[in-house]
């Protein structure tokens, strides 16, 4: 499918949007078993029309190295048979996960003779927003489509064909399974315009997830009519404290710096307690130069890795996403905690320490999404805390916090089970 | 206190939010026994204090008896003796409720040795937006208080001198406890433009719930830069099934119009199954009469009830909040379901049946923040469902839905205990 010019965006996304609330009343209603059959067979029509998806992808990526978008881009774009496999495989999972929608929990009798519960229910629609990774696309169709509610994808112009593709399986999927094709819709124009409209529309669309760049998801979040689950910085710490096991916390700060440089969960600033500083610094700071990581420390630090530069006020703001560490020596707890609170993001950090009570104000005092005693940050993770799958990390704290799996994409409503019962 | 015309209102409430953000911190780590002495101390100024604080309330019901203020809106502005009273009693209430803060659920061990939790935790700093009613100025800064968020609280401007008294009594008792003073700011003044700032300002308030009419809650959920706990309408509905006790369905239906007119809870639509209509209309329109309930019903309503006057379709769409019902005949659970969806506000609903699979279709399918069978829509409280408190009810999905407890002021954040574990 090419792209149509529309003549009357809002027109058009109107539409699209009623649509979607219709199409999520019956989604909302579907059993597991409908869901599950639509999943599969969605799972299906991507295996059978591998050929079609392929040769759309072909036409995403000649049009991008024409434009001339840089090798990390087109890899990103590309949809090769290993990604398509994956892709697959992730619908598949989606499937064998257990259904959230309807289940009840705290269902108690009240004096009054009522009980009072509470039951699950999916959001309704969806409106996903994200650049130029297709295989997006499926994911998080399989996730809304599995908790209960239609999905509004936008992805990014580059994988515009791609997506399409991939957007007609996954319609005769749920057509094959008695759901509605308006379950899931992914926008047919590349207009940014689109955009506006969609992020505005609260009477078709209940909540935004952007997944892409911090200036995409800031314009997002500020414009706005409709909550939006967002993602910004991943600025995370690991605070070696003087009573830690300092092979733990070898082991602990290599591996949440080292083991990828570009993910969100990395940490970024580590920071070590003064009387362990001269026992464990040398020996980090070795390692890290061995896996060409480039040092910025305070005086403290740079008095013992003299080949640190020297770490600026800016440098403990700064998400790198790169192989840069800056390393703060700090006098206690308090002090950490202090730091963490100033130039963290709230996303995830880490103490190590074998003080049980250091351990336990850590945990309460560290105000990030992920708070941890004795583990990597690179834990911070839908599938490593076992939501089964993640549609993306949040920072916020309203409604969603931290690894968002098939939960953060559902509320709860009250149930009340009388046999007559009137209010005196 | 007087209002003294403040010259830089930008000013003034950057100052304000920067010291709840303060406040926030110390009341996050507060330990329910610090909290609980608070609320305590508070509870003894305000009985302490009662001569003070019936004045400043004489203060502002002279001042709108001078403005004209009619007399429903001078009783609800007035603080008697037994106000106070009950403002005093539910501020120990609160003391004696369960601490949310701190609790840790589904800590389980995963394949990779860490073990995953979640804490729950304050949501930060509290923005109350209310009008004439003081008594919300104590009820509010006690449940924040309570669930470790700062309050900043902007009542209406007939209660400006009431809600400086009762805010020196909270701010000392905050002090006596030995907790920030500044973890319940009330506004000192009653300059409208402070509101457009307060909601505004997303690093100094995380949420904003605003109480009081439509007109204001509209205008603070458009205009807000932060996320917003609303209550929009409640239109609520009963259903009476064919397969219904008629007098469950009598004392029910009787019960939700006529057990206090005024409540957001009350019903506003019934809706009679064709089979049953003859038997239960004409004895529900007589006890209806004899109350001075006003009917407007269908045609086929109004074909047993000759009294009725012709419901419009705005009728529908219609919270009285008064003695008026509005009824309708339905061919049965599809079509009154769909009358919900397309004319309920999502508040509460309520099927009367012994039908047990039409029971659980309603449960599953109408998509309100309360839905209940054989049981009056009245119960739809915070305190009938056994939260303890209630500071408000939201008709929204996200983040809280229904009657707002202490829970709903929190959030949660992932913890995660391990041994040195990294990430493969």
């Amino acid at each position: 499918m090419s792209d149509q010019p529309i003549t009357d965006i809002t027109a058009y996304m109107r539409d699209l949007g009623q649509r979607a609330r219709t199409a999520s009343r019956a989604l909302a209603r579907a059993s597991t078993a409908e869901k599950n059959a639509a999943l599969l067979a969605i799972a299906d029509e991507l295996d059978r029309e591998r050929a079609a998806i392929a040769q759309a992808n072909r036409t995403d990526l000649d049009a991008g190295a024409a434009k001339g978008l840089d090798a990390a881009l087109l890899d990103r774009l590309e949809l090769t048979p290993g990604r398509i496999d994956a892709m697959i495989e992730g619908v598949r999972q989606v499937a064998a996960l257990p259904d959230p929608v309807g289940a009840i929990t705290d269902l108690n009798y009240r004096p009054s003779g009522i009980q009072v519960g509470r039951m699950r229910v999916p959001l309704g629609v969806v409106g996903i927003i994200y650049e130029s990774r297709p295989n997006v696309t499926a994911d998080a169709a399989a996730l809304c489509l599995k908790s209960g509610n239609a999905t509004v994808l936008r992805g990014g112009s580059e994988s515009f064909a791609s997506n399409q593709a991939l957007a007609a399986c996954i319609q005769r999927g749920l057509a094959t399974a008695g759901l509605p094709a308006d379950g899931v819709q992914v926008l047919a124009t590349t207009d940014r315009a689109a955009v506006g409209v969609m992020i505005a529309m609260p009477e078709s669309i209940d909540v935004i997830i952007p997944r892409g760049g911090k200036g995409l998801i800031e314009r997002i979040s500020r414009e706005a009519r409709v909550p939006v689950i967002k993602h910004l910085d991943g600025i995370c710490h690991v605070y070696i404290d003087d009573a830690a096991d300092l092979d733990k916390a070898f082991n602990i700060a290599m591996n949440a710096k080292t083991q990828r440089y570009g993910t969100c969960n990395t940490m970024e600033t580590l920071l070590v307690d003064a009387p362990v500083a001269d026992a464990i610094l040398p020996r980090l700071g070795a390692a890290y130069r061995g896996k060409g990581v480039e040092l910025r420390g305070c005086q403290r630090t740079r008095d013992l890795l003299a080949d640190a530069a020297p770490a600026t006020e800016a440098d403990w703001d700064t998400e790198y996403l790169a192989p840069i560490l800056s390393i703060r020596v700090v006098d206690g707890l308090d002090e950490a905690i202090d730091h963490i609170a100033r130039h963290g993001s709230a996303h995830t950090d880490a103490i190590v320490t074998e003080d049980y009570s250091r351990a336990r104000r850590f945990l309460r005092e560290v105000d990030s999404s992920s708070v941890m005693v004795n583990a990597s940050t690179r834990f911070a993770d839908g599938f490593e805390y076992g939501l089964g799958a993640e549609i993306g990390i949040s920072t916020d704290k309203f409604h969603a916090r931290g690894p968002v799996g098939l939960e953060g994409l559902t509320s709860v409503k009250f149930v009340v089970l009388g046999d007559g019962e009137v209010r005196c």
